[in-house]
């Protein structure tokens, strides 16, 4: 019996589960204390009314023999295929229910859609980067190339032509930084891709923050894309389903490599290791289409960009460097007084009580910088920036 | 850019798939035809009124700032991997709460812990079988060596010295073929895979059916098991939860190979591949282990059970040869007339209106037998039998 040895080669421990350990050993050092919470992306407002009552009612389907549902079809129910397909459609992005996938998450669909690639391919990853898209490939041994996602570059690396990647993973608005590829540096990519054989993974986790019209929201608005690019998308963020687990994957019909499409190849993954999400939560993420839905989720989206704007006014008035909080959820700052990114993060944590993310956590082009994330209560964010502010008068660089 | 070449290797169509295009295809040439669905192990009762109420009230939970929860931790809330452990607790197996993973169906789980093992072991099958153990370990290139499960040995392989295996596969009541394994059998196994260091994946989706007190519910209750195996276990069948998805996987803490602990590894694993079951299915979840979801998920039970006795009088009087639907919802019957098994399924799908599965879907010894599954409804499940029935006689051997 031999374990994966891919596994030696991985950190101990997932970021996020590294940030709960110190969590927990500074509130048992200190109990009582207040601890304002601003590092994992998970969200604060309860889901809303539309997603509720369509749950409900699902809930009330399922405990009825007529309208009970057992297993569901591989790739999701049609009515949430057909709503993703058609929210696509009104953007001007021909997307059909036949290339829409439902998941539980980008996350599980990000890691699973390497098991149709070969592990004999090279990924090209930004770096820094959401560290799943790293540790995923290291599990399956492949070669991983980093590009530098940096101040230089406003974080936003574009293709280097001497380089060749086959797979190449892009993440727009950005975790953790925040940045947002406009369409001409998308296009660059889509060029690049077409060019190499290389199929870009893009991760539109963040796309409903996107307020700025001019920025794309979906890869598949360049044209070419296609032909190259599969696209993941979730509810997490978009309608607080951190807890609920739902999004969808997008695998254009023309999407080929070696001679076949790659959506029934996919579809055979899945039907082989998955069973698809619980039809509750299904009916739930229709609802985030109905008319009454957007407009519930649109307000959380705005009280969530209400916080991004209060931290970017607190973080200018401090005068500390950040990108981010305009068309994204996460702001991405310079530690102050030249400190490391753990330094930084460790006496927020003690002398202030505010968890952020070390930044270096998420590679190496990381270090020296933090992400805190807006999705916060109100009254906390702005108690948050009230103690970075006064941290920061007591230890002035 | 590569693709994964050994999706070549497998069949175009998971079985399942297969049969249901079979399905569709006959009922575009007979609109109106009734049929009788004992294909697919899909159950047909509504989820019990304790899941109901605990899903509506988490519902609420989700719709209130002060109770919403976001993400979970990854192997699933301590309340229910409580009520895991404390179940198997009362049946004398001691499972701690820590090496319960909480899953979304031991499908999901089945496929995903083989990222943990090297790709350079061999693994052991039982044929017949669940198609997803052969697949996915196709999928990852592995050896896959099978083990005869024919009517000579009752459809329960026991360990043979001379073959050397890594990962062996158990299931117990078997899928398709209904047979059961007794202790000693199950000690040979724990015995064998002591012995060669390997690691028994132990898929125990329908222990709730075993009404025998003399059968194993778990192969934990084999003395030395908890240092050779992982337990796969599932709500879907125990409490109608194939559309709601949930289940558990038990690793021991005592698993060890390589120096490793297994459990560990597998949560490294889940928490950066995956992100949990849905808050408002664990809560569902955790009410079958109430009084209440105990008393009515029996009632489920018993009520498939007289169809499986129903199912196994008519094919007595048939004269037709089987195992299971005795500590199982499974009955694996050979066809009659000598007939292939996709001849059978096509003449009873054709001439009947019934859908079976074709024994030759799960493996070659599953060749000349065909699988019935005894979750349908009381009327629908006689009606199927009475169309056997009359089949048999219209086409006698």
């Amino acid at each position: 019996m031999k374990l994966n040895q891919n596994y030696d080669k991985l950190q101990e421990n997932y970021l996020f589960a590294t940030i709960d350990k110190k969590i927990a050993a500074h509130q048992a050092a200190h109990p009582g204390a207040s601890l304002i919470r601003m590092g994992i992306g998970d969200v604060t407002l309860p889901l809303c009314a539309a997603v509720v009552d369509a749950m409900k009612q699902a809930v009330e389907e399922m405990a009825r023999a007529q309208t009970f549902r057992g297993y569901g079809p591989y790739a999701g129910y049609a009515f949430l295929r057909e709503a993703v397909g058609a929210c696509y459609g009104e953007r001007g992005v021909p997307v059909s229910p036949d290339e829409v996938y439902i998941n539980d998450g980008c996350k599980s669909d990000m890691a699973g859609i390497l098991d149709i690639f070969g592990t004999d391919n090279t990924v090209l990853i930004p770096d820094p980067v959401y560290p799943v898209y790293v540790d995923t490939n290291i599990m399956a041994g492949r070669k991983v190339l980093f590009m530098d996602a940096v101040a230089e570059n406003k974080f936003l690396p574009l293709p280097d032509p001497a380089v060749h990647a086959d797979i190449i993973y892009l993440c727009s608005p950005n975790n953790p930084t925040g940045a947002v590829y406009s369409k001409e540096q998308l296009a660059g990519w889509v060029a690049y891709a077409r060019e190499h054989d290389a199929v870009i993974l893009f991760d539109a986790a963040y796309e409903s923050f996107v307020r700025d019209p001019a920025l794309p929201r979906s890869i598949f608005e360049i044209p070419g894309a296609r032909e190259c690019a599969i696209e993941f998308c979730s509810f997490s963020k978009t309608a607080g389903f951190t807890g609920t687990r739902c999004g969808y994957t997008v695998i254009p019909q023309a999407l080929r490599r070696g001679g076949k499409a790659l959506g029934p190849l996919w579809l055979r993954r899945q039907s082989t290791k998955y069973n698809g999400v619980p039809y509750i939560v299904q009916r739930g993420a229709q609802a985030v289409f109905s008319p009454q839905g957007r407009a519930q989720i649109r307000q959380s989206i705005d009280f969530y960009m209400a916080n991004a704007a209060m931290m970017a006014q607190t973080l200018k008035a401090c005068g500390i460097w950040f990108t981010g909080g305009e068309n994204s959820p996460y702001i991405w700052l310079r530690c102050p007084g030249g400190l490391s990114s753990w330094e930084y993060f460790d006496l927020l944590l003690e002398q202030a009580g505010v968890v952020g993310t070390a930044g270096a956590g998420f590679g190496k082009n990381g270090e020296g910088f933090l992400r805190l994330t807006a999705f916060g209560g109100r009254e906390s964010t702005a108690e948050g920036m009230e103690r970075i502010t006064a941290l920061l008068h007591r230890f002035p660089d």
